[in-house]
């Protein structure tokens, strides 16, 4: 059974008392590995990535392959009032995401540290789920996503390779779900000495989402 | 003085009775305008446009040239205890923001008819501000957000029109502000009728946004 | 056996007497199917393409799905002492192929009014092969060019597909060439009535591109 | 006045004895400045540059800012029976330059070392201007090319920078050329260790180019 850290372990600190944060952290806000700086799921992929996982304030989440944690602590403001799984294999990257959880998150994270699909065994069915890699058993995880995702939930998976994207989009497919793939290419402005702007990319990435169809379970409103 | 629609008047309809729905709404799910249909911000425009905005669960927001509503309507739910503002001078275009906002928004959302920078002067002062076109006056309606912006407030515009970006980003410096632009460059995947998939492209837009310094008016928490 | 039609059919008009026209037409300057327009490799893409395919003075080249035949005249124009030959399937689109390549085409296309791979058992080998789409039998095509194409060629197929895409690059890898995939994503300035220049996508095309390794049959020079 | 290099100084080497080479070389076939390396006109773009040029057998082509050499010695290709020049102001980047004419190019290349537009007196009218960057002085450039150009003559500008690219825009259109604006926006396939492939994108470069109304100066063919 993984190990999971509950949140008493993840104190916020004082930059969450008081006014809450606001939705939208740059990317140099959170702690990133090195010399692997830069797999971070980045800022405009991550804004696609969340938009798409169909959250509510009551929502259960699973951020597999959590890396920094920076879909995890987004997804925790929006799903306030619900749970999210941080899901983690690298043990050497756990730290990091701690780190990352206690500086950004809220107190509705638990960070599992363990691998996917194994790991996903003794947490409550998601509404929603992002996969943000494939770490080699993105078929056995979306098989897994197939059982467990409620009726209505979603599931993003965010794609660098070609032959990945499409393979989980027809097996998202095949699971019965209504299934999108985007190519999200985005390029930042940056200033010249002169003040003047030119345009550096980021490298394509392929967000593949389905729906589960059917309605979520009944409850009271928000 | 502008005709504010108050939220009395906009009822939710039975979608939204029981449980809340969730975040991330596709481009078909809104009413939009014929022959103009296309000229809503696109999903994935959106979803780059709301993380920019910062939103909190308690903010104050301007949807400027609200249009389809569909900035306002999802602002809304994740400023949820907080205000929105859907700001519109094409009268033409007030029946399908309203029945937008009825149909998927909820009761915070206050519908203005009438021309910005004018129509704001009556509005409390914003912690975001969201620009969907420029209108025309794009300098006009920076300028009084240099005002009216709370200290950590974001503004976020929306253009098309190269010109106007640049000139966007720095009338944005010069009010003070960290300033940021983004090329959102994205292509939608088509399924053909053998299953496999092309892309097609969105128009490139850039999504330029500025950060007031300073920090925001304190309160306790959430 | 295809037919081939052969040039002395195809007389130059006036624009070709006198001074040669330049390399690089518009989109426009083709005539283009009805309602399939649109469907002409687009002027961005042409370029790319055309670049990739390592053409010489005396390049013998195979424009496999000629379509509107804007790859073949263009090539004709580089390899102007070599010979180009337009395979197209579709009978339908043959007399359209022949007046683009009547009128901005050069004496040494040669139109072969066929299916590949069967129509190109007639040809010389080829120095470069172009593949516009993939028309269903890629595979078969790809495998006809492992064993024609001369060493030192080249080989560039347009895709749309993402499967189609990979699939190419890793055939053309298995045939041993060195292979590259480059996808091309360009946006086309619009003016508006103001003066101003908004941008307009073309849809992504992969361009996968394989170099036969060795040196081409030795000659004197060109 | 500018020290142009004569082409008898620059012999081709062994790789132009024998065959010629074809057209379409690889960013890494060029000699590249350290640590500026980068900087080269970028294959793709170089693709749609040097068809947006309007090349003819004949053509007096200015390549300015000539860098690396990429666009002239590829430009002297396709233009093998007229003229290009090679003007560079930097003089640390000269024989760097030199070095890939040598290599890579034909005995119809002159090296102009000198700053645009002073250097561009003692040249004969051009058919076809590349402009590889700005320099700082694309305002002035572009006013000698309004004088300079030859009717149906077209010149090209590679811009970054955005505030650039329009104002090179709306400068061709003041000459009275007809003028058109792509954004080129490319992503090279990289292949990762288990033989699948993700996309590394290019920074986009916005392609700039107009032609001179009228008919280039008549003669008997090719």
């Amino acid at each position: 059974m993984p190990e999971i850290i509950r949140p008493e372990k993840l104190r916020a600190t004082g930059k969450l008392t008081g006014k809450a944060r606001p939705l939208g952290l740059s990317d140099d806000d959170f702690e990133q590995r090195r010399p692997l700086r830069g797999q971070i799921t980045k800022r405009e992929v991550r804004a696609v990535s969340l938009y798409s996982l169909g959250l509510r304030q009551d929502s259960i989440v699973w951020d597999i392959g959590a890396g920094t944690g920076s879909v995890s602590v987004e997804a925790a403001l929006i799903a306030h009032r619900g749970r999210v799984f941080a899901v983690e294999k690298d043990l050497d990257n756990i730290g990091l995401l701690e780190r990352n959880v206690e500086r950004l998150g809220k107190d509705n994270i638990e960070i599992v540290a363990a691998e996917a699909p194994a790991a996903l065994d003794s947490l409550p069915d998601p509404d929603s789920v992002f996969i943000g890699g494939s770490g080699g058993n993105l078929p056995d995880i979306l098989g897994l996503v197939g059982q467990r995702l409620k009726p209505g939930g979603r599931v993003v998976a965010n794609l660098a390779v070609l032959e990945r994207s499409h393979e989980a989009y027809h097996q998202m497919q095949q699971l019965g779900f209504q299934t999108e793939l985007v190519m999200v290419n985005a390029a930042r402005g940056k200033e010249l000495r002169d003040g003047t702007v030119r345009l550096e990319s980021l490298n394509p990435v392929f967000v593949v989402s389905g729906v589960r169809p059917g309605d979520p379970p009944g409850d009271s409103g928000e």
